[in-house]
């Protein structure tokens, strides 16, 4: 795996928050996160990081990340945990669990 | 800024690579890594990553990493490490010199 470095310049942002928007055509074996409503959850997520005012984090837009039967996906980095997070309050909890407690949302962990 | 915890699932991809595909209109005062030819960057690196056979790898397109002042982006998680890349030849260095050799294409890296 990638490890940091030395000479690495430093973490361009503390938390890096990948929420996959790619979207498939309906009845897509796969389905996708899009369609299990991941593009407005994003737009929540952004505007409720903001309001959180947690610092040098980056609320990411994303094509597939490739986990799409465990979606709506997030991956949060440099730390690389995933998360699946289906509504406003899965939103909440997981802001609240990694960003400001620097915890996890337990709950929402996607399985290994 | 964020670090592994114990009991954090391993990381589901050893390199996960994100390039920035974020389009603005012709003319915007930031321009875009879309409008620098991502998207073409981005198809290039996928097929040269597979054809290189690196285990456990995603290259991924992403929104609007904002720094699309020093774009064409591309940023390599877990690391945290960002580049420019603007070349299929740009392309082939950073995947030689860090997913292939684990290191780090220097003249590519973008500035702290």
């Amino acid at each position: 795996m990638g490890d940091r470095q030395d000479g690495d310049p430093p973490l361009f942002y503390d938390f890096h928050v990948f929420a996959c928007v790619n979207r498939r055509p309906d009845g897509h074996s796969r389905g996708s996160c899009a369609a299990r409503g991941s593009e407005k959850l994003r737009d929540y997520m952004k505007a409720r990081a903001k309001e959180l005012g947690v610092p040098n984090v980056r609320i990411n837009g994303a094509a597939c990340l490739d986990r799409c039967e465990l979606g709506p996906c997030v991956v949060v980095y440099p730390e690389g945990v995933w998360y699946r997070v289906d509504s406003t309050d899965a939103v909440d909890r997981l802001l609240q669990a990694h960003l400001v407690d620097r915890g996890r949302a337990s709950e929402l962990l996607l399985p290994p």
